[in-house]
C-alpha cells in the first residue's frame, strides 16, 4: 500500500476534501485552504508525542489517536479559541493496517468531539512519533494570553488536577488499581477533555490562561513569568479527584496535582469581581489562590504560610 | 539547559514574539496569534523530514535548517501563497548547542529568504526529526490547486530538473564528482529556492500547479488524476542542467529528472495563450509537454510516439 493510499484510506473520516464552510480544500494538494471569518484572528500550536517519552510503546492506536489531538487542541482551549483544523505529521516503522484504523477512529472520536477537521499532513518511516498542528480561531484582541495577571485578581483552575500523574504507573504496567479507581484515572490519562468551552466563557474575563500539560507549579510559574508577578496556591485548595485520594493518600495524590503533568484542564486568573458570573453559568471552577506583587509561585499550608516546594515540572531536556 | 530556554536561545532570531505585522504574538504562549488580511484566504501545509529516511545522519545543522524550511515553504509556493508563518517540531536526541546553533542559523537565513516568521513549537527528544507546519495566504479563490488541468493545456516547469536526485550519491559519500559540479549539484539538494514568485504569478493563469518533490513523472500522475486527464511529457523537452549531463551523461541525467524527486521546481499547466506574457516577464519557464483527454501520464520520443516507462516516485510505504 503506498503513502497516498494509506493517507486516504485510514484518515477519511476525519478529512473533509469537500468544499464548504471554513475548510475550503482539504487533503491532497500541496496545501489545504480554508477560509477565516472577518474580524477573526486565527491561533496556531504545535506539539509532538514521542512513542517511549511522551506515551509508553506498544500502545493502542485507538486510545493513542484520541489522546494525541486532545493534547493538542487543549492549547486552542486555553487561548479562548474555536477550532477550525488541524495537520497530523505521522511517523510510524511500519504501515499495520489494524494500528492505523484503530489510531483513525481515535482521532476521527476526538476530532468530533472538538468540532475539529483533518486538513492534511504527512506520513512517513521512522520511530514512532506524532505532530499534531491545530488551528483555531478568536475574534480579533480577545485571545487569552499567559501575560495578563495582576495583583489582587484570583487564581483559578478549571476542574480536579492529578488524576493523569497518577494514573502513569497504570499506563506504563508498574501498578495495579482497584478497577474502578483504574477506568477512572486511565480515562483523565487517555481521553483529556480540552475545555474548549470555558476557555471561550473566559473570554473578556480572565487576565491570564494556559492549559495545564506539565504540572500545575511548574504552569503557574509560566503565568507568573508572564505577567510579572507572584502567585500564591493554596495547598488545601487544590482540587482532588476521590478516586485518587482513596487509592493514593492525601498526601501522594496532592504531589500528583501540583507536580504530576498532563492534566489538561485550564489554570488561570481573573478579577474577583468576574467569577461571580461564570459560578452563576455554573463552570467547574476552584479558585486555589491569588497573584500577588512580586514573582514565582508559592505554596501556602493551612495557616498562610509559604511552604518549601520543588516547583520542577516535566522537562524534556533538563540535565538533572 | 531546559526546554523553555532551549528554544528561546537558538530560534529567537527566526522567532519574533513582538506584536505588528500578521503575527500579532510569536513563542511563548499556548499559541501564536495571526492575523490575516481581509479578502485572503489560509494555505497550510505539514511536512516531516525523518533522519536517515529524508537526510543522512549525522548532517550539517545549517544545510539541513535550510533545507527543511525551503522544502515546506515550496508547497506555499505551488499554491500561489505568500508565506506567514511557521510552525517547527523538533525532536533531538540529545540538545548539543553547537549543532542547534547552526541549525537555527540555516533556518533563519532561508526564513529571511523567504519571509517566513517562527511562530512555535515544540522541542521533544528521541530519534532525530523534524516536522514544519507552514502558513500562508491567497487572495480568496486564487489559489492555485492540482485539479484544473484540462486538454489543450501546455504543461511546464520552472526550470532544470534532476539536479538533486543526482546529488544524492555525493550527499551519502557514496560518489564523488568533481568540485564545481559537486558545489552546484550539492547546492540543489541542501538549498533549493521555493519558487515563491513564479507561483504568484501563475495565480489568475496556471490551470493546475505543485512543486516537485517525488519525481517530475509521479508527481505529473497527481496533476493527471486529480484534474481528470492525461499528462505527455516530451523527453528531449525535459530542461537538464549542463553540469549534470556532462557528468553523468544525458541517459542517467534524464532518469534523475524523471523518476528522481527533490527538485522543488514548481510543473504546471496553463492554456497556450497565458504563456507569453509570462515569457516577456523573463519568468524560467519551460513547457516540456501538453494536456490530453485520457488518464496517467505519458512519455513520447523524439517522434511523438509513446515510451514505455516507469513512473514510480519515491514512496516512503512502498512494498516493492
Amino acid at each position: 500500500m503506498g503513502e497516498f493510499e494509506l493517507i486516504r484510506r485510514y484518515f477519511a473520516a476525519a478529512a473533509c476534501a469537500r468544499a464548504g464552510g471554513e475548510m475550503l480544500l482539504g487533503i491532497g494538494d500541496d496545501c489545504a485552504l480554508l477560509s477565516l471569518p472577518a474580524a477573526e484572528q486565527l491561533v496556531v500550536s504545535t506539539d509532538t508525542l514521542v512513542a517511549g517519552v511522551h506515551f509508553p510503546e506498544p500502545c493502542d492506536g485507538f486510545l493513542l489517536g484520541q489522546r494525541a489531538l486532545a493534547v493538542s487542541v487543549s492549547d486552542l482551549a486555553a487561548m479562548g479559541a474555536t477550532p477550525i483544523a488541524f495537520t497530523l505529521a505521522l511517523t510510524l516503522p511500519a504501515a499495520e493496517p489494524a494500528w492505523l484504523e484503530a489510531f483513525a477512529r481515535g482521532l476521527d472520536v476526538m476530532a468530533a468531539a472538538c468540532s475539529i477537521r483533518l486538513a492534511g499532513g504527512d506520513t512517513t518511516r521512522g520511530p514512532l512519533s506524532l505532530t499534531l498542528t491545530v488551528l483555531g480561531r478568536v475574534p480579533a484582541g480577545q485571545a487569552l494570553t499567559r501575560a495578563g495577571a495582576r495583583p489582587g485578581d484570583l487564581l483559578c483552575v478549571g476542574g480536579t488536577l492529578g488524576e493523569a500523574a497518577g494514573a502513569l504507573p497504570l499506563v506504563l504496567g508498574q501498578a495495579q488499581a482497584p478497577e474502578t479507581t483504574a477506568l477512572e484515572l486511565l480515562a483523565r490519562y487517555w481521553s483529556p477533555q480540552p475545555q474548549l468551552a470555558l476557555g471561550q466563557a473566559l473570554r473578556g474575563r480572565a487576565s491570564a490562561v494556559l492549559d495545564i500539560s506539565d504540572g500545575l507549579l511548574a504552569d503557574c510559574g509560566h503565568i507568573a513569568e508572564a505577567s510579572g508577578v507572584a502567585l500564591l496556591v493554596e495547598r488545601d485548595a487544590v482540587p482532588l479527584c476521590a478516586a485518587l485520594v482513596e487509592w493514593l493518600g492525601p498526601a501522594r495524590a496532592l504531589e500528583c496535582a501540583l507536580a504530576g503533568g498532563d492534566d489538561y484542564r485550564l489554570a488561570f486568573t481573573l478579577p474577583p469581581a468576574d467569577l461571580a458570573p461564570l459560578r452563576e453559568a455554573l463552570w467547574p471552577i476552584t479558585v486555589i489562590g491569588r497573584v500577588e506583587a512580586g514573582s514565582g509561585v508559592h505554596v501556602l499550608d493551612a495557616c498562610g504560610q509559604r511552604l518549601a516546594v520543588a516547583r520542577r515540572g516535566y522537562n524534556h531536556f533538563a540535565s538533572d
